[in-house]
């Protein structure tokens, strides 16, 4: 089975996108929009997905895909807590939508109403909505919710422990994720992204997160950003501040994904992380929506840069569903209740 | 020849770090350190040289480095556009002694005179000074002198234009390189300088600043972050904004260093960007000082890591050596001055 550990709603109908414009410019006084939510049927949604993820998974072999809302559009800058918590209620509740009209092929991954500037404690109560109402597999959470400022202390810091208590109370893992960058420094699927991939493995590598939380379960994604790239670079580093050494610093609880977008890339990745601390993912329909001209395939077919590298059949086996299921227990018993 | 074109001067002798330390201290009030800045001799200089950068150009064969001085004591981020005009005066005469006691193996870059929120144009009279006084053959920019909050706008912003204009007229190329980050989120030198570098190259891809400055040439350092290892990302990033290929929209005039501590990084380099991009740097005595137990060598000990890539003879003398000599041309001609 091939289970992609990273893919966002981004082909969502169209009236969420008009929702959250509505919610924006009530911000500037306009008229506030519907507070059940968009109204969205499910032949809409069935239409978006069919022609998009669910095509795509079908023609790439991707059984199932954890899904989640569409990163750049979580926005935790815009607006309070308020306008966070409305919608992230209505994204998580779409995802919820799909994964009951396509229970084998997709499983909820919530996003979480954080807000720059205030406490991550006040997205626990949409965290344990999400468990009970929707049976999340995991959670994104933003590093960055001033949206490119980066005013919140780091991963390792004390301000985000409430999260990560509830987090391994339900079992959840959780994927670093930063939204749209609002600094015009930063490209925000070229720039943020990978930064703040980055930026989570040298917090992390600073910290010691994992002597307090040895259960939780982090994902960094985009293949950990500049991170196996310059591993050697982590390494010294982790050595010069007398950390312990990375598999056991951080490896032991830290997992990256495959959304690696060419065939030398994802050959590092493998090459320099532990098998097991790797697991497949596309994040399509994201960042890159083109083919490669060079291979004549997309960009994000990441099943089939796995397929080609130098890999046994048990790592390989790993990376497209054995660590995901076991870093995610709640997929793994979503999926052994369809005896899969 | 081995030309290694990133060294810093993190060595430099006490009494430099002890000025600015008054300096520094003068901003809250403290007596201000001697205009004539810091007193250190040329027996200082030596011994701080031979014990450590000459001795490892020595042990790994590495015959000339383009130094400059210590990229995270720039620290454009304090003080006014004074108190960096005067540090950087004061670095840059010491790098320009390093390279008179030792013409034949240092030759100097200069920091600029850079302060957050004030304009570029203004580091010109120190870089023309550093030209005039010292034949400098590079210069550093940092792309934030805000010490890691961004907030100058792009380099490919107009913001920047005048210095582009001098470097030209010089016939300098540009080390895009940032310093110490003062935002708790960044490490400096493991999660800082990645994310300076990836973030150039997206504001590269997106601009279009050599249609401008078709003559500029722009040294991504530190491998250039994630782009090689994103570089199919990237490729199709550009593709989805109709840009040209990366070869011919950034790379007539974007180059790459070494510095990339492990050898499957530096092999992900030379298998994604074209050899006549990259240019051999060690950055030492830098970020990681501590041998790869691994390896039984230094990690920054680079000139290993393309002695034993797979790179035909003509390859490696051009990242070697001659990739440095066309973009460095006022390096070049010091050397032909000495017969090299």
């Amino acid at each position: 089975m091939i289970i992609d550990i990273h893919g966002h709603y981004t082909t969502a109908p169209e009236p969420l996108g008009a929702w959250r414009d509505e919610q924006l410019a009530a911000l500037d006084g306009g008229k506030p929009p519907a507070v059940a939510g968009p109204v969205i049927t499910d032949d809409q949604i069935r239409d978006s997905i069919e022609a998009n993820q669910l095509r795509l998974m079908d023609e790439r072999g991707i059984d199932v895909q954890v899904f989640s809302p569409r990163a750049s559009f979580m926005a935790h800058h815009a607006g309070d807590f308020e306008v966070s918590s409305a919608w992230a209620r209505h994204c998580n509740d779409l995802i919820g939508r799909v994964s009951e009209l396509y229970p084998g092929r997709f499983v909820p991954s919530a996003m979480l109403p954080q807000s720059s500037g205030v406490d991550p404690a006040t997205v626990i109560d949409e965290l344990e909505r999400c468990v009970t109402e929707h049976d999340i597999v995991a959670v994104n959470l933003n590093p960055d919710p001033s949206g490119g400022h980066w005013t919140s202390p780091p991963l390792t810091d004390e301000h985000w422990f409430p999260v990560y208590e509830k987090l391994i109370e339900h079992e959840l893992p959780v994927m670093v994720h930063v939204s749209t960058s609002v600094n015009p420094a930063f490209h925000t699927t070229g720039a943020h992204y990978l930064n703040a991939d980055t930026t989570a493995i040298m917090q992390l590598l600073e910290g010691d997160l994992f002597s307090t939380f040895s259960e939780l379960k982090m994902i960094i994604p985009h293949g950990g950003g500049a991170a196996p790239y310059h591993w050697g670079r982590f390494r010294g580093l982790a050595m010069m501040m007398d950390k312990p050494q990375l598999e056991d610093h951080l490896l032991n609880n830290v997992y990256f994904d495959t959304c690696v977008y060419h065939q030398p890339g994802i050959d590092t990745l493998l090459e320099v992380i532990p098998h097991q601390n790797i697991m497949f993912a596309s994040e399509m329909i994201g960042a890159v929506r083109t083919e490669d001209p060079t291979t004549g395939h997309f960009f994000d077919d990441t099943v089939r840069y796995i397929q080609a590298a130098d890999l046994t059949d048990a790592s390989r086996q790993s990376i497209f569903e054995d660590t995901a299921r076991k870093i995610h227990p709640r997929l793994d018993r979503r999926l052994k209740a369809q005896n899969r």
